[in-house]
This record gives structure tokens, C-alpha cells and sequence, in this order.
């Protein structure tokens, strides 16, 4: 028999939604209503109101979301951070987040308080709070959160919408999480810097109301399985291409000073996931509109081209590989 | 150093509730607008709507949650009957459930089809679907669903508000959990109808919105840690306390029929988790008002009174114990 870890996780999401939608055709009055699983950041919820219900979420554990060296309380930061950069990859605000903690008996209570205090920290600098959540006995610390947010329906950003001659764009900078992961792997010394930004993602919460809010953006998404692979996400729900200048792409000098060659740097900033930064589409001739109406700091990287996915570096053009941060 | 395994469940949300209400003080304009983490069934929140917002999320995991002989698709429809039971509690309409799954990459596929098939027909029995997920690789396989309704806030209804006087009531029929496990940890001899009873337990959506619009009732919570333990949550949140009537607990007869003697019973009926029915209280003298206005199968148990944890069993009332599942 096929096992999980026979096929990609992509497969498996299609796997699992295809019998969703498979057994939902009694339900297509709802289904109509909102974004389907598997299609988008945030599922989208059509609760009646002005404004859209958005919802998220992720699940973490040590094994592979928390490296060493992180300590408690950076990885109840980092649980709640990942949640709220979906709800800001919709250009929603957050309303509140419940986190559902599963929790070795033998774990030491400071442990926990730090734990708790770093995840409401996070949820305190994006401007909301811990609303909810369960705690379970699990042999490994497993952490699951649930974010919720609202949108103007007129000010949503979806995965679809990107069209042929938009422009690409990134928030931050990328190659971080590259960075302090292959420090991390091959005890490599790292800039502390490079490390707490890996360790505590600031959610683009404001960044992305603020793009949303400029009425330029034609999709969005957080790239936390790297660039790559968010690309590649955006252009098979919009059926279209990119093409990407590497060396437009924004790197922290502090990473730039840890390669030890440009390769390295290509492969942390366009194939590792981790870095939580919005990337998004802004239609033709909307840049200079988007530049009056925000003061968020972003980077043009590349444009929707009709099909294929490639990247130019010093002026040789390459395929783009479907790599970055999978679970199986 | 004080470790989880060293303090009880109750505590540890305490705990994890005292240090959010701490940092959460410059939020209080937030805090104002819901139900606090730890303080109910679901968080609660004002979205601006003629309704209100209700969520809760919940962990489960093989160790703990599924019992040996549980199927993959009954895995999967208790991980959202679970999740669900909690908007009944609250008299709202289910709108939609998140699913994060954590997989052991050797897990089968035909497995996680069964699971999620599980998932999507429980969320459908209840008139609502799956709008989203994460998948995780994991070595223990982890579901941590969340679900989110809807509910008029003339008719929420909470654990805060029960009064001296109010009569006490449940749904269906106790006890029916307690005899599924004994028999599953004893190896004895089961009644098929009681096992399934218990690893597809039917969320009381449908009761729930209905006895809530009653205008009726007082305070309501499911009991899925067992009775005994969630009287004393509604103690403690309404500083009251109960006296019930063992005799008056509904119990199917084939759960009967399974008891070696009448102890058994009061302790799968009373001090066991897994039943997911309703526990409310309804004002005194109003009970031919939710006769007329429902056609909810519930059953009257005992009173509220001003203080005190009695129950009492043909004729001898003895000291109701804090006792029922809990994780540590």
C-alpha cells in the first residue's frame, strides 16, 4: 500500500481535499460561501457582516519546527507568529488566537510560563490576544494554533487574481532562515541577529492590511516554505508563470557576510523556507499608487509571465525548481 | 523544579489563564469584548455582527483519545465531534472546522482517506464542513481540530449563569463512555450499539441552538470529561454548588445490562468522561416553557443550590467527588 512519505505533500493536500469536495456537493450553498481547504492561506468565511471571516491553522513540534538552541518562550513566539502570517497574507486584521498545547507530563512549569509568555507576547505586538485553547498529554511538545481575522471583502487578497505582466514583490528580506538553519546544521557561528530573527518571525500583520488597503494587489501569500515553492503556488492556482531576478531579491547584510559563496546565498533566499515575508502581485502601472498609499518596506523581484517558471541570475536565465520546506 | 505531572489539569489551565490575563491588561478594551481563555466551552467574540463569533479548539492524539479497535474513519469523526460538541454547548451554529493532522510518514494512505473521510462525514451529520487544515509529519498520530459558529447574543448561552433554585438537566443518556472503556480495558463482553455510541459520539448542534432558544436556560457545557467534574466547573464559575439525584441519571439499557452491579453504573454515569452530551440549568418554574418550545430529549437530574457537591442515591446522600477525566 501507498504510504505517506511515498508521495509529496502537495499530493497529499490534493488527496485530502479532493474527497472533501468529493463528499461536499450536498453542501455547495456553503461551499460557494468561502475559499475551499487546500486553496489558500486562510480559509474565507462569509459570516454576514461587512467584513469576511478569515482563518488559519498551523501545527508545530519540536522535532521539526523547533531547532536547538530555541528557547521557551521563542517557541511560543514562533507558534503564534506562524499563525498570524497567514491571517496577514489576507490582508486581514487578527481577532484572536487559540492554542491547542500538547505537553510532556515530566516538562517543567517555568518551562510552560515562559512558553505561554513568548506566545502572547507575539500575539500582543500583531495587536491581538490568546483567546482560547486545550492542553493534552503528548510525549513530544506538540503545539497547534488556530488564528482567526476579519477583512473587508473589498480589501481581501487571495492567491488568485495574479495576472500575465504583474509585478512581483516581497516584503523584508529573504535568506534568513537559510542562514541560521545551515549555522544551526553545520555549527557554523552565526550573527545573534540573524538567529533571533529566524527564531522570532515578526507576523506581517500591518504590512498586509496596509498592501491590501492600496487596492493594487491582484494575489498574496506568506512564503514560509520558501520562495520558491510559494511561487510555484501562486502560479498553478492562476495559471501562470514567473520570472524572478535573483539579484533583485533583499538579503540582510549580516546573511550576506555568513555565505561562503553567492550559491549559498541563491539557495537561501529562493529554496528555504522559514522567512516570513508576504509575497505578492501588484497589477501594471500600480507602483507608483502603492508607493503613495504605504509606507511598507518591499522589493520588486520579478513579473507573471504567461507560463514557465524561471530565474535569472547575472543574466542567465534558469528554471526554477519546485524546492523549498515540505513536511514529508 | 515542579513539573505538569505534579500539579492537576485544573491548575495548569489556571496557570496558563493567570499569566495571559496578566500581560493581556493593556488589551483590556479587547479583554471587554469576549469570554477569556480557560473561562468556557468556546472563546466569544464580538465581531460587529448581529451574531457572535464562537470558537474552541481541541488536541487529540492515539495514545490518549483513540482507544484500540477504534477505526481510522471513527478517528476521524470523533476528532470533529469533539471540536463540535463545544459550539453546542454554546447554542451556536457550526460555520465551518479547521483540521491539523499530525502523520507518521509509514501511516497508509487508504488510512488518512478513512480518517479524513471520518472528518468530512461527522462535520457534515452537524450541517457544516471543513474549510481548512495543516498537515505535520509527527511520530504519534495528532488531530487538533478547530471549530468555529455562529450564535445570536440574545441566545449564547454560558457556564456563567446558573442560580440557586435552577433545576439541572442533560441530554441523552450517561455513562455509556464508561461502560465502552471498562469493557475495552477489562476485555469484557461489549453491546456493539454501546462501543459505537462511543467512538462516534453525535455533537448536540441540533439540541444545542434549540434549547438555547428556549430564552430558557441559565448556564450550559458539555460534559465530556464526565459529569461529576463539569458540575464542579459550573460550581466554580457561578459560586454555587448542586445536589443530584442518582437514580434520575438517564442510562441506556443496554449500558445496563452491561454493569455487574449498581456502583459500576454510578461510576460510568458520574466520574467518566466521553459522553458528549449537554449539561444546562433552567430557570425554575420555566420548565413547560422548553416542553412547548423544543422537542430535545433531555432529562432532569438535580437542583442548584447555594453551596455544596451532594448527590444522592436511594435516599443517601454522600459528598460528589471532583472526579473525571482529565490529561495530567
Amino acid at each position: 500500500m501507498t504510504k505517506i512519505k511515498n508521495i509529496k505533500e502537495r499530493e497529499l493536500i490534493s488527496l485530502i481535499t479532493g474527497i472533501l469536495e468529493k463528499n461536499q456537493t450536498h453542501t455547495s450553498e456553503i461551499l460557494n460561501k468561502y475559499i475551499g481547504p487546500g486553496k489558500d492561506d486562510c480559509a474565507v468565511i462569509d459570516i454576514d457582516s461587512s467584513k469576511l471571516l478569515v482563518a488559519s491553522t498551523d501545527m508545530l513540534h519540536s522535532t521539526t519546527d523547533f531547532p536547538p538552541g530555541m528557547t521557551p518562550q521563542q517557541m511560543g513566539w514562533m507558534s503564534v507568529a506562524v499563525n498570524l502570517s497567514d491571517i496577514a497574507a489576507m490582508g486581514a486584521s487578527p481577532i484572536g488566537i487559540m492554542m491547542a498545547l500538547g505537553l510532556p507530563p515530566d516538562l517543567d512549569l517555568d518551562f510552560v510560563e515562559a512558553l505561554v509568555r513568548g506566545m502572547d507576547k507575539c500575539a500582543g505586538h500583531s495587536g491581538t490576544v490568546i483567546i482560547g485553547g486545550d492542553i493534552d498529554r503528548h510525549d513530544e511538545i506538540t503545539i497547534s494554533g488556530s488564528a482567526l481575522g476579519l477583512v473587508d471583502a473589498e480589501h481581501i487578497v487571495l492567491r488568485k487574481g495574479a495576472q500575465i505582466g504583474d509585478m512581483v514583490c516581497v516584503t523584508g528580506k529573504l535568506g534568513t532562515a537559510g542562514a541560521a538553519l545551515d549555522a544551526l546544521i553545520h555549527n557554523r557561528s552565526t550573527d545573534r541577529s540573524v538567529l533571533d530573527k529566524f527564531y522570532q518571525p515578526v507576523p506581517r500583520i500591518p504590512e498586509g492590511i496596509s498592501l491590501a488597503q492600496t487596492g493594487c494587489l491582484t494575489s498574496m501569500m506568506d512564503i514560509s516554505d520558501g520562495l520558491a515553492l510559494s511561487l510555484y503556488d501562486i502560479a498553478a492556482v492562476n495559471n501562470i508563470g514567473f520570472h524572478i531576478q535573483a539579484n533583485n531579491i533583499p538579503i540582510h547584510n549580516e546573511v550576506r557576510s555568513m555565505a561562503y559563496n553567492e550559491d549559498e546565498l541563491f539557495k537561501w533566499s529562493v529554496y528555504t523556507g522559514g522567512d516570513f515575508e508576504l509575497l505578492f502581485t501588484i497589477r501594471p502601472g500600480c507602483l507608483e499608487q502603492v508607493e503613495n498609499k504605504t509606507t511598507v518596506q518591499y522589493t520588486v523581484i520579478g513579473e507573471v509571465t504567461q507560463k514557465g517558471m524561471t530565474i535569472e541570475r547575472h543574466g542567465n536565465v534558469m528554471d526554477m525548481k519546485p524546492h523549498g520546506f515540505t513536511q514529508f
